[in-house]
């Protein structure tokens, strides 16, 4: 865990050690030294191993800023680096438009192997980048059950809570003892990130009410399930809006919400990081469109990307400016009688 | 707990209530009845105990957001119908334009007793809209160690980490198993919220880990706090800028973060829902700031509040346009010449 300094840190760290490796490559590549291929090929493996040690003690999604701050040719010799098993992970935090170009330069083998290391719910917002060929070799490879959450979580449309949902939920009976919920949950290697609370389900699956952590722990263990539980616990549905689920979480500070479906079956959970990602990505998503931007935009595009983004507005802004010369072309006549009135056009445009 | 279409619900029925009330109050008024009177405060009283019942049932921040839509008198009807009790939370969770028309109709006495009910982190939010000697008196009934917290929490400037800490943290030693922790825990009445890691600390206050919940649950109780104590977790600092901590607790998914001093002792932490509330504020500001308001701005202020917010936005643009039109004036002369410039300005300005 690193904050903003230390991150920027990092990031000048791993550029410092690229340019030299640029350095390094022009001079000896200039001065044509004998056996020169032998040299580069030292100090280039020296650079690459000390690369690779830094970027093993960095977080995704450090990892993730990094690549988006270093320019394609770069980006793509540190993605090189990185343990395979961390790029599901790291796929998941770069930006849109970085994505991609990591991606483009993937093999299929490489990219079904990353995919196959994420949850259902990741890996169904990963799809829509990812190649048809590939996301069937990742489909065949899964478990039964994984298959079915995968086309379940892919079947909710974007802005929807079913599109902010995991599954990665721990449920208890009602009418065991909080002693038995503490066993049971020794059992697991680890719990699920942001469980704050245990849902309590019946047999059919049906949400009965919620054990939160805090409530487990406080009580004596001889006390049942049923009697602490929750049961008048915000509940959400896969179709109701993500917007409505952030202010749910904004309004009463939650960490977790369970989802539901008509019958009142439990199927997944909301959690406050998938709810704050959310939000930062509306939020940014607004002032990229007040600017003419779409959130896609890589700020290592070519000028021809950024054109097309931006030609329609700039477009509409000089047909308006057209139409408006045209209507006073239209009075050129009385402008002409009395030129003071062109003095008060702009006037007129500031209100 | 509501989602947002029961909470519209809630709203209309409480102003059904409200322009039911009105209507008999116009009717009892008009007719002249005999003992008119008695039959308006029978009434009334009935209403009374209907919107009283209706409010004891919602939360907190729903009474807050039903606050914020009604119109000042109603508004205070409604405020005075609420438990004193829940005064201080509610304050927190209004507006500011909306917490201020509701503090300046409070008595001294009434605001003390909010005040009284809140932990230091929250007073030191409310401080600055309430009257210095509330505040003084509220100083005074504070046990030592909660006045040396909201000394501290009110010395941090907005927009600090400082600002957005809390004081609710629970503390273990090192030295000891997680047999301890647990029956340590149980001697609370209830966790603080967002409690999703134990902070370990050593005699001296100093931080030398977290122990997340999740790891106290799943390991073996014999084990101890030392071995299972995470050490390189985040940790922030309250000069830290709260931007930079939103950033730490959307990359890292975090439910909560220690804040150390500079010698590394332990003095409070931030959560989650202060981040989300934090974004949020900030977003909202940002988008009204764009449209030339300011935060303070209440739905029913007076015509010349707004006209007070906007009034020198309003002056700029119309001093910019004067500007303008002085300049093409100086250009009079070429512009009788050839009228077809005046055509064109519109086009350069649109540029």
């Amino acid at each position: 865990h690193q904050d903003q300094d230390e991150l920027q840190q990092h990031l000048k760290e791993v550029q410092q050690v690229l340019s030299r490796q640029h350095l390094v490559e022009n001079l000896v590549h200039r001065q044509d030294m004998p056996r020169h291929d032998l040299v580069e090929g030292l100090v280039h493996k020296q650079h690459l191993a000390e690369l690779r040690k830094k970027l093993d003690d960095l977080h995704s999604a450090d990892i993730a800023y990094i690549l988006e701050a270093l320019p394609l040719d770069d980006r793509l010799q540190v993605w090189d680096l990185v343990k395979a098993e961390r790029d599901g992970d790291i796929l998941l935090e770069v930006s849109d438009a970085v994505r991609e170009s990591l991606i483009e330069n993937m093999g299929r083998a490489e990219l079904v192997a990353a995919a196959e290391q994420l949850d259902a719910d990741e890996l169904a917002d990963l799809a829509p980048d990812l190649p048809n060929e590939v996301l069937a070799d990742v489909f065949r490879a899964l478990p039964i059950e994984e298959r079915e959450q995968l086309r379940e979580a892919m079947s909710y449309p974007e802005g929807s809570v079913g599109a902010l949902m995991d599954f990665e939920m721990v449920t208890v009976r009602e009418d065991v003892a909080l002693e038995v919920v503490l066993r049971y949950l020794r059992l697991f290697e680890e719990l699920p990130d942001h469980t704050d609370q245990l849902f309590v389900v019946a047999r059919d699956e049906s949400l009965r009410g919620v054990l939160p952590l805090n409530v487990l722990l406080v009580n004596d263990p001889e006390s049942e399930v049923a009697a602490l539980m929750q049961v008048d616990a915000l509940t959400l549905s896969p179709e109701d809006e993500a917007d409505d689920a952030a202010q749910a979480f904004e309004r009463y500070d939650l960490v977790s919400a369970p989802v539901v479906d008509s019958q009142g079956r439990l199927i997944g959970r909301v959690t406050v990081n998938a709810v704050l990602d959310y939000i930062r990505e509306e939020a940014e998503a607004e002032q990229l469109a007040a600017a003419g931007l779409r959130e896609e935009e890589d700020i290592f595009a070519s000028v021809w990307d950024s054109v097309k983004n931006r030609w329609q507005w700039l477009a509409i802004n000089l047909v308006t400016a057209f139409i408006a010369s045209r209507v006073i072309g239209a009075f050129e006549g009385s402008i002409e009688k009395l030129v003071a009135l062109a003095a008060l056009m702009p006037i007129v445009a500031g209100i």
